[in-house]
């Protein structure tokens, strides 16, 4: 197997509506990258900014349901109203925290709806409204504006789990890459059938991306290479394929 | 930020009860390595291993409850009579699938005992009884073994996640790492204060490492550079901090 790098590209400056980020990350990125089978990996954060999905607090006028779940967790009614505007049902609303099925169908605390990392404090960034779509686009995008190959796109952003402390980045969108690496009915070091064995690597590589720039870096892109065996020249399934249905779930 | 890499170590044999793993690790590692802040991620099946920490199928007789299980979910009840074994608490059995809280608090399909990589059909593995101190007593041995400076030591396994299709490696134990990089109080690059950062940057070293190695390939170990600013000189907290209780969990 290939090594694994992961660099945090440099020099993305804060992103507006509007902005070309292809653009900016095709600059951004090192001397003679990116090669054949290489990720990058985004936060969606600069995604959504360029896309405008964002929500000024000021212009929200509450529901009397966003007033009364604000003031169960302690939260600005006007942040709960974008929650429940993101959102097709809210699954949690306890110790603070809501959980939220968004409307792409991703359960994560407040829809993702987020105000760190925001222009100011008016502001909140929501995720993009269609995150396979987006990093489609930028990859075709890229394409053009690259010399060598377009990289594989994910984006990402940090969910907490069930049952354990702390969040890990994990793929929303994605494109060019085969989300969900299977090996049911391929056999192991000794010939035994695998029988479960699928692995999340859209998730793998935004939780290796993750690693490689810290929270107050302004570093939102990361290159991801050695992973070529999970990049795809189609755009295939995206991270909707990531999503567990309802009926296929067992915790809901 | 370093780049973050990830190498698997090459002529790991097979291992068997009582084998010194330390070595065998020690002896792998390549010219120059460990270098300090290096954390070494082993998939928790060749610790089991080394430890004894196997049944075999055909010396267990499953409890009436067992056979009911089995039945129910199509399973050997011998299988299953191990999973309770390794059981807290059985907290799903629908699909085909049994969903347990081991021992240890881990909530995952079949307790973690599993068949794959055994050595024999007969065989089945189950987690090391404590993992975290598992991986202590690596990184001791480790210690004396190497010339340069011990590894940090992760322990993976592949667990499936509530509402997303496949699996990611996470840490079930850990030695010489922070698990959980807190980023509370901290500020954003705009200076906006994180409330709710906290990343759990032994579950990303986990899968960064498992993008690093084939399933079928025999590359139990991964040596991570890059991340040194997650590792510490002493033992830590352990993958133990990274378990949600059930009081704080929104999802019992």
């Amino acid at each position: 197997m290939a090594p694994i790098t992961a660099v945090a590209l440099e020099g993305i400056p804060p992103i507006s509506e509007g902005d070309d980020l292809a653009a900016l990350l095709a600059e951004a990125m090192p001397p003679g990258a990116p090669a054949a089978g290489d990720v990058l990996v985004l936060a969606h954060k600069v995604v959504s900014k360029s896309e405008g999905r964002t929500r000024r607090l000021s212009s929200v006028t509450p529901t009397a349901r966003a007033r009364e779940l604000g003031a169960r967790l302690g939260k600005d009614a006007r942040h709960v109203q974008v929650v429940l505007d993101e959102s097709r049902e809210v699954r949690r609303a306890e110790h603070g925290v809501l959980i939220a099925v968004t409307h792409h169908g991703f359960v994560c605390a407040n829809a993702g709806v987020d105000s760190s990392n925001a222009p100011d404090d008016d502001t909140v960034i929501l995720l993009p409204q269609d995150p396979d779509r987006s990093a489609q686009e930028l990859r075709s995008r890229l394409r053009d504006l690259l010399d060598g190959p377009a990289p594989a796109v994910v984006i990402t952003d940090s969910f907490g789990r069930a049952w354990r402390h702390g969040q890990c980045d994990i793929a929303i969108g994605c494109a060019g890459l085969l989300p969900l690496d299977d090996w049911r009915g391929h056999h192991d070091s000794r010939g035994h059938r695998l029988s479960a064995t699928v692995i999340a690597a859209a998730d793998e590589l935004a939780a290796a991306a993750d690693l490689a720039r810290a929270k107050d870096s302004m570093q939102p892109a990361v290159l991801v290479s050695g992973a070529g065996r999970h990049v795809s020249p189609d755009p295939g399934p995206g991270a909707t394929a990531l999503i567990r249905s309802e009926a296929q779930d067992l915790f809901r």
